[in-house]
């Protein structure tokens, strides 16, 4: 019998959100953008194509040159990934030995605490308040590594930046920021690299990008710190069509920027009309809303929706057993959505 | 200071081969497929875009279904990669704990010592004849993992299946049989699955697929090994393009077989002029030819075919110092090769 390592063998499997590969569902479960790219972003395949043959760029030039002129800082300092789950799998593996201290909020992205276990890493959550919020800085000794998502989920709502300033300060390993969902507001934490040589930003180009069937991601830190990353990274984790889409889509930033103002606007139209179907609405700075009903068990709004061929993203966990998540689709869907719910709450009362 | 991880900060980068993202080279350096994958392969691509907003299939259903029906094994016995760099790093992560045994030939694909190296695995080499054979089965005690690349590079001939079978049978640990190359051959492994159940078989669209630029890779092996390799695997590690583009291609396998037998025959050409050319050519399984010229130092012709915009492959290592690894191109590309060779050594009589 083969014997597997025990850090893998103790970790269960990690459960993605339910991708149905049919297109007859109005799909609010797993925080894709509504919108499709530009056409223009979308164009950057064609010449592709014809050099599929060829290994493409091992080093993802011009997609972290894009990233560098966006966001201010230089080459050395951007890491390219395979979707984001790339880079905070690097991370880990970077900074963290198995046995030593990974720590994330209770509760957070749930894929931190399945990359810190298989790794073999000891696994520290730190409470959150009733509100899922962080009660002061992050003190957590002997951490080589805190993931911290700002916005969090699933509230969605960004972390106190106060917080955030003291835990890096006070950390002794690397502290991630992971803004998966910082474009949808006008927060962001760029000015801690500045301050601090031990933060790692984290980015994706799923949500904000509509790229989520291309897998790029982004770390974005101290030259020291990419420089040992980019040893753990696979040397070709960019294939040519995704490095190219990457690419056009932060060079085309303008396009998106419209985009997301129409991702805010739904959602504040999505939180109010939720709060009049008396629902429990968390506040929101992501491209979805957390919110619990008060009339009905989360979990069986979520199955009644899906009989309604509406996904929405329930979480079989102790602390939100009563809450959904839901993605900010188009104004339609959410309209479709919202008479759902309103049909389902007439038809108990 | 922010502490790496000393397995990290000690593990030299990777050092993938040239890639050159200009048309002007004639790049005979990384094993890619001279030919295009055909035009129904490339179509697939069109499906795609429309949906790029949209996360992949996690676990890459149709693809593995094309393998599995390609290769006559179950859906659950096939695991995709990003890539077959990602399939031997999702290997390393599931079966070897840091300070444990990966055994691996001297010579062979360097990213098996690099890989181990970062993991914190102790990394065993096994000792090859002066034609870079196995001169027995591999016999390593207390050794989790063994990686075996039949062809093996850098000389690209298959190793002696006896001794590949005795490999596994005595094998303690995990026997992974990289047969990237395998398709350039009438040999292949299947039949060691259905004997052991620790045998892993790699595969890559890169080089017999024409598919270098896309990143896909497969692992085989019994269901017991794929299902927790699969709890290491990043859950979304293919995008879309990948999985639509790998799909098509095994399923258009007929289409690819003749270009298959054109690499082969070129080959058989190229080894016949570099032998009148006064090389020692090495007998070759694959898609690349490993050679030695009499009459000059390899560094020196590689550079010299460099200045004439041809590019090859040189290894700064001790044992192979006097050798180049040139990639079978098309008939065309490899005339201008041996030209380009004929007038260098004709200039130097």
């Amino acid at each position: 019998m083969v014997s597997i390592r025990p850090s893998v063998r103790q970790t269960p499997a990690y459960v993605p959100g339910e991708q149905p590969q049919t297109n007859d569902f109005i799909k609010l479960n797993t925080n894709e953008n509504p919108y499709d790219p530009p056409a223009q972003v979308l164009a950057a395949v064609a010449a592709e194509l014809p050099k599929v043959r060829l290994y493409p760029d091992p080093v993802s030039t011009q997609l972290r040159q894009a990233a560098a002129d966006l966001y201010g800082v230089q080459l050395n300092q951007v890491l390219a990934g395979n979707g984001s789950d790339d880079i905070l799998n690097i991370v880990v593996r970077t900074f963290v030995d198995p046995g030593e201290i990974v720590a994330f909020l209770d509760l957070t992205y749930s894929l931190y605490e399945t990359i810190a276990s298989v790794h073999g890493a000891k696994v520290q959550k730190i409470a959150t308040d009733a509100n899922f919020d962080l009660t002061g800085p992050v003190i957590c000794p002997g951490a080589k590594l805190i993931f911290l998502a700002s916005p969090n989920p699933p509230k969605g709502k960004h972390l106190k930046r106060e917080f955030l300033w003291q835990t890096c300060a006070q950390a002794e390993g690397v502290v991630v920021i992971d803004e998966a969902y910082g474009d949808f507001s006008d927060e962001d934490h760029w000015d801690f690299l500045q301050e601090f040589d031990n933060v790692i930003i984290s980015r994706t180009l799923s949500k904000s990008y509509s790229l989520a069937g291309m897998r790029v991601g982004l770390a974005i830190a101290a030259p020291t710190l990419i420089e040992e990353m980019d040893k753990v990274r696979d040397s070709y984790n960019l294939d040519r069509v995704a490095q190219a889409l990457g690419t056009a889509a932060l060079r085309n930033q303008a396009e998106f920027v419209p985009l997301w103002q129409k991702v805010r606007s739904t959602r504040t139209r999505l939180m109010a009309q939720l709060a009049k179907l008396d629902f429990q609405v968390c506040p929101s700075d992501a491209n979805f809303v957390f919110a619990a009903p008060r009339w009905i068990a989360a979990a069986d709004l979520y199955q009644a929706l899906k009989e309604k061929k509406i996904l929405v993203r329930y979480f079989n966990h102790p602390r939100i057993t009563n809450y959904l998540r839901i993605t900010v689709g188009t104004d339609a869907e959410i309209d479709q959505l919202l008479s759902a719910i309103a049909s389902l709450k007439g038809s108990l009362e």
